[in-house]
């Protein structure tokens, strides 16, 4: 069965598409909605793992749209879930199979369960979260294992999530110091290579 | 890493462990108040399923208490989550890193966020539940995939679940009729063998 898995070319995203791949056949997807190429790390990670890229493009209105709901909060979190929502609702009316990184932990982007079954009632797809069962020490844990990684403050890291345009919006719009008093700095991570060095067992025959 | 899986001898523990294998060193338990004998069938499908399984003895006064929470309740499910809530600290208490076989959209047994959190800071484990960002119809699809299931009305299916014991001890004080009041009919499932003629992909080197 295809799968295609929502890919920022961070670590929840690339360990979700690792735990995928011995049970489907694994695409990734990175949203744009044009306004910058944020999506250029997603590719280059996305090879360095082995799975297939694609692009996808978005309507720009809803990043225009996203723009105003975070100067108007003062703050990203329902921008980022809008966005989110969107995209979700993009990749599903192609991609029958979709699945995402989000965590257990995790507060942004996250659907609510009423929104998860909404999504696949009117896409008629099917939504997985293979992260969402687990916890900040259990996804350290695999991620420790299966990849390397670097973490610094958002600002500084290279990725291909919606924040990127968002923030890129925002200051070309509202100028550097709005971006500041938007976005909180906060650790994110991105991944280097895949290690191969491990023994990933083969299901018992 | 170990891992040990609740283990009911359904399609969603058993499925849980088959999308952990390729990650986890996995081990089954079966928990059993000792009661009744009911995790024989557990035992057996784990020997199909070709895993490791385990009978981990659980303080009968919980099916005590829970019987009496059946009875004052007319209905199972606080007195199952109860079960489930002492089954996982049991069990927890000897295997750090543990997992079962709750999906998005079940109702009971289901810990919420608080609770998954209070149990592995109290515990000190990591608690994974692989089908939480599954919903039934893609759990419909890997079963189909990889296990041959009977169904039926879940008195005529043979399980070692929680409810397989606590049926029986309300039969015991409370007589058959009781039963018949308190667990409302639904279909169940239990394993019948793994297939294995699909093709398990093996992670890209």
């Amino acid at each position: 069965m295809d799968i295609s898995v929502l890919f920022s070319g961070g670590k929840d995203s690339s360990l979700s598409a690792i735990l995928l791949e011995p049970f489907f056949e694994v695409r990734l997807i990175t949203c744009s909605f044009g306004f910058r190429e944020t999506w250029k790390p997603a590719r280059d990670i996305a090879s360095e793992l082995g799975f297939p890229h694609e692009i996808l493009r978005i309507d720009g209105t809803i990043l225009e749209a996203a723009c105003n709901i975070a100067i108007d909060d003062g703050y990203p979190n329902r921008a980022i879930n809008y966005i989110h929502q969107c995209a979700l609702q993009r990749v599903a009316s192609e991609h029958p199979v979709l699945a995402d990184g989000t965590r257990r932990d995790d507060r942004v982007p996250m659907l609510n369960l009423a929104d998860v079954q909404r999504l696949e009632d009117r896409c008629g797809c099917m939504y997985i979260r293979p992260l969402l069962g687990y916890g900040r020490r259990a996804v350290d844990a695999l991620v420790n294992v299966h990849l390397e990684i670097v973490e610094d403050e958002s600002e500084r890291i290279e990725k291909s999530d919606y924040e990127a345009e968002l923030r890129a919006i925002v200051e070309e719009r509202h100028g550097p110091e709005m971006v500041h008093t938007i976005f909180p700095e906060h650790i994110q991570s991105r991944v280097i290579r895949r290690k191969h060095d491990h023994h990933t067992q083969i299901p018992a025959r």
